[in-house]
């Protein structure tokens, strides 16, 4: 098993990585102050891992919620049947939630987490690569709203996370790409060298070896780590990590959220920097070519719907929450390995690169 | 005008306390980061005051969202409009919400604020009594849910507070000698030359004197900030301003929300309290009957209401939040001026006290 420590003074805390992790009571105790413990999943993973988990919880006034799985249901009202659930339990400040699931799981309960009695202790157990690499790490929370996703949340850290690679074992093929994608996104924007073993190991990872895994997720979590470390509540540095998400945010609206997945999304998102990277004159012919190569690799779609136009992409970019004062900030990558957040580009560019890409289209149908 | 400064760090803000304070843009320009602001009121107050504030903000994009009035709109639903509002006028991460209004305005507002893209700004514009002395003040903020009050929330702090005293011309007696409870409960808990003060002044204050005014808002917002200051978010000390409420959550849900309003349930409640400090040998006869006294002669009751049972109003009190691990806290006088929070008092105390007040009866019909 290997340990990050994401150092963030008392809201610091552990990110456990390793191989059949999810019974260890021995990492969840120190996390827990009360005796009262939530287990939030959904209806996929519940069957194949709650049992496990519920075991490092034996002697705990345990409860367990199921919720419904997709994206679909990141809403307020599944909010609201946590805080039905602990009310109806009696829990009080010092329970812990435990979030065991993919991004939604973790996002919806780490929320509830920070609003119940004005926030109570959270434990983090991702279930999808995505999550283990991304979104079970650094603290935002949240659920969405009809009108844009993510809009409604809380920075609120968990105590502790717990990365079991084995549980991706049951992971279908396209969840276990997208959740590349994350990945892939590390290199790009911070890490060269991690872009480079991902390049020549990207089959190890595909046939999901144990080693390749605990690598990726410990250099991904690593990565995510010290840019948290640096920039908790993202003022600054953290919107680095939002690579491809603009873009990425305006294909899983335009449509429809649920046709296309975050991480697919995300990696065509990256393809779209890159493009605008190349025509402002940062990146090569070359690189576009090997970001291209090792996202078709990682059996990512490398290109963007084909039924969006560029005026309306334009604005669902536009409503991201990645805009200030009118002009949309993207990140764009100066070299492999290095990025920038950006509002200076010039729009005609962009306007390019929406053009380019949704002529081409279709990547996910 | 006089000014606190709540020091809490990059947190910290000031309190405004003064008259005609409504249209002063020099107040509230230096809190607004961007240049959008939603300035969020209800019914009763945006008819009297939202053309003043309105004049403040003038120059920013500003919408306006006026909600029904009344405790019972304090819920997700209601929060949900403010973030339908707030999307459809795609206000970004720098824009600033006002609340203008009363307690649950300022709550609601506040909550919103907390969770909109993760933590917008927020102004707090108190226009009753009892938001300007408490509920503005210390970032408590959230919302009501059907098995509990305030049960979900966050801390979030407002950029500054402004208590324009004029305002309190237009609230009505009942809601004015409501705001009066949290006033003595300072007096009682930690400052006895303010108890002294108050019960020398009673009569001017509730002539609604200017001056008597000033000094009771700017003396209630300083003892409130030094407590808030040593503790934001409720690990420890911060719990004694909840004197009175413990009691005081148990009779507005015990009588259904609305039939009493919370400054007159925390009245009460700050009796019941003392009536257990009594029996616990701290507090005397005679100091009993200066708190019965003074709460008497601010129009706020002093008998609980007849309809409930000491059974029933103990399962009350035990939902509360200020309950851990089984045990129901209770913040009780060691004096006039001196309070602790305290669990282990004998059971058999409260209930003797629960029996005595619900015996009497009642205070509000």
């Amino acid at each position: 098993m290997k340990t990050i420590h994401l150092d963030l003074g008392e809201r610091g805390y552990p990110i456990f990585i390793g191989e059949n992790l999810l019974d260890r009571r021995d990492l969840v105790a120190p996390c827990i102050r009360g005796h009262q413990v939530l287990v939030v999943s959904n209806e996929t993973v519940a069957p194949l891992y709650l049992d496990p988990v519920l075991q490092a919880f034996d002697g705990y006034q345990c409860g367990t919620l199921v919720l419904p799985d997709g994206e679909q249901y990141k809403t307020l009202k599944t909010l609201n049947t946590i805080f039905d659930t602990l009310l109806e339990l009696h829990f009080d400040r010092k329970c812990t939630l435990v979030a065991l699931g993919g991004g939604v799981v973790g996002d919806i309960t780490g929320f509830a987490a920070a609003c119940y009695q004005r926030g109570v202790d959270f434990i983090q157990i991702p279930t999808t690569l995505l999550a283990q690499v991304d979104s079970s790490v650094g603290g935002k929370t949240g659920v969405n709203h009809p009108l844009g996703k993510n809009m409604i949340g809380a920075f609120h850290q968990p105590r502790c996370v717990i990365a079991d690679i084995k549980v991706l074992d049951t992971l279908d093929d396209r969840q276990f790409s997208a959740g590349l994608a994350e990945v892939i996104k590390y290199g790009l924007i911070q890490d060269a060298e991690f872009f480079c073993w991902l390049e020549e190991n990207m089959e190890r990872l595909l046939a999901r070896d144990t080693d390749a895994l605990i690598h990726t997720v410990h250099r991904s979590c690593q990565d995510k780590a010290d840019v948290v470390r640096a920039d908790e509540k993202e003022s600054g540095i953290r919107a680095i990590l939002n690579m491809g998400h603009t873009f990425g945010h305006a294909i899983e609206t335009g449509v429809g959220y649920g046709r296309w997945l975050h991480g697919e999304a995300v990696a065509t998102g990256m393809l779209m920097a890159a493009d605008l990277s190349h025509r402002l004159g940062w990146l090569s012919e070359k690189d576009i070519a090997r970001i291209d190569n090792l996202i078709d690799k990682a059996c990512l779609p490398t290109r963007a719907p084909a039924d969006l136009q560029s005026d309306q992409f334009l604005e669902l970019m536009a409503v991201d929450k990645k805009v200030s004062g009118g002009q949309i900030y993207l990140v764009l990558p100066r070299a492999i390995g290095e990025s920038v957040v950006c509002a200076d580009y010039d729009p005609a560019m962009l306007k390019q690169t929406l053009e380019a890409h949704l002529a081409v289209g279709s990547g996910v149908n």
